[in-house]
């Protein structure tokens, strides 16, 4: 492990990625409290909403609403995804801080996605960058499904690169590989941060994966053995549909957090405030979470609890 | 990683560490034809059995029905636990090709499993190892809990170190480091098994996780990445109790060969064989088991399968 693995920020993206594909919706004012909870916890940065069409993502159609409900600090990172020159005009007028952009790695989802091929949609977001920084926002990119494409399987590494190398322009201020699909591996992570970051010198770099092949924190140890500056996860690990068994959540904060703490990398995040949010998260949508640290316990506090209770 | 991660042994131990969890008890011929689907599947070392009290372990009781099923192969390696001599002698008198011992890192854990303290497990490992010799049997001896106890918590890795130099003494063929109850993570993989192997230079090494929080497969990949010859996995993930929700079962095979197949890490075993295994597992115990990519499928041959779907 690396000395630059030692301090890793999470991105909370629960109320975004995680949300939007839990088939209940819940009130804005949940979502609201739901991120009020995750800055209790110590979390810093937010994936608050997305700025997309309603009818294609109910979900998220209180984006402005919930925007309104932040609380009002100067030393978080509100994010919002945005697909379109659309989205961001809606972010800027929300009075949002930074926006997110996605570019798919394969033109078949990138349509499938945002409606165009992926150098539409890298221009977009060219556009959207200077925008942003002109309306004093922030603005950083995702390269997703930069692991492999549901509907194009392998996605060449080279393909990420010349995104990279694209997406660049737009001066990120953080860049994101994502494995949308979760399928991606340890070896895989190694590899491609490596080209990237020497494509990239000095840019941020994030990752964001999904479970969906019990990779995940595999994962994102390999991330952050390479020296990522972020991980993305969601508090429960929601995410996926419950009807289609084969898309899984993202990475649950809990169980990342858990391999954080006892490995000594400091995120800023408590433990036990992501619990207790993971909690209450289950008891809003009704249902148990896919994450495993709410069942099994943070360790070693189990092992005295247990003590504890055969002692009296 | 390092060039000596390319190739890994899977040790299946779901007719052993998986079933004896499980609420059901299968029938033998029904142990009997896992083990032969695992053979099939290319698996060439299969926890079996254990030669425990009956009483104790009721889904165990047909230990000797289950090696005299076992198909008669010189390039298997079949492996019974045993926890003491009374075992060991079963094990032997049963014709069993390879025993392998536990010794607990804590004490009052091994007084839980065995009965006796630790020190005692010890001696009667290098009592056993000795007699398994004379008999032309192989011996291993894993540490148990060596990552945390569910009683006593943290576990020293000097306390480990102790006892690896303890267990030396009866020469294993593989030395075993486990986490039994799914408290570890990478990073603390990766220091034990570098003291390890300082502190004994040669001897092949075999990791035993546990994904009781999420962390079974950045465990393995880290055990990889330190060169370990085995890895123990179970068909299903199965083990750990269903009615108590804090139990899990090993890391599942499925999800394990994945993750080394799309690293291009051998192992000789076949993934498509495994799922279908693992399917009809799930058939056998008449529910849904917690590996992922039975659900989720192998990519990118998902991806081939959604692209011919669409064509017709």
């Amino acid at each position: 492990m690396n000395s630059q693995s030692r301090r890793v920020s999470i991105i909370e993206v629960g109320p975004r990625d995680g949300l939007q594909s839990e088939p209940e919706i819940l009130p804005t004012e949940t979502k609201v409290e739901f991120i009020r909870r995750a800055i209790d916890a110590g979390v810093r940065a937010i994936e608050v909403t997305s700025f997309v069409h309603p009818k294609r993502v109910p979900q998220m159609a209180d984006a402005e609403a919930v925007i309104a409900g932040l609380p009002q600090r100067s030393d978080m990172r509100y994010i919002g995804l945005v697909l379109n020159q659309k989205g961001f005009e809606r972010a800027r007028d929300a009075g949002l801080g930074e926006i997110g952009m996605a570019v798919v790695a394969s033109d078949t989802y990138n349509r499938r996605n945002q409606g165009v091929p992926t150098s539409e949609s890298v221009k977009a977001w060219i556009a959207i960058a200077g925008a942003a920084r002109a309306a004093g926002m922030r603005a950083n990119v995702m390269i997703s499904s930069a692991f492999g494409c549901p509907f194009e399987g392998e996605v060449p590494l080279r393909r990420v690169l010349e995104l990279v190398d694209q997406v660049l322009e737009g001066e990120p201020i953080e860049l994101g590989l994502a494995d949308s699909i979760g399928v991606g591996v340890p070896a895989q992570v190694t590899a491609m941060i490596g080209a990237v970051r020497e494509r990239a010198p000095g840019v941020p770099i994030r990752c964001h994966f999904h479970n969906t092949r019990n990779t995940g924190l595999a994962n994102a140890q390999a991330a952050l053995d390479a020296g990522v500056a972020s991980l993305d996860a969601s508090i429960g690990g929601i995410g996926g549909c419950p009807f289609a068994p084969a898309a899984t959540g993202n990475i649950p904060t809990d169980d990342l957090l858990y391999m954080l703490d006892r490995s000594g990398v400091e995120t800023g995040v408590s433990l036990e405030k992501v619990l207790e949010t993971s909690m209450w998260l289950q008891q809003q949508l009704g249902r148990s979470t896919p994450a495993m640290l709410p069942k099994a316990g943070i360790f070693p506090k189990v092992a005295e609890q247990l003590r504890a209770a055969a002692q009296t």
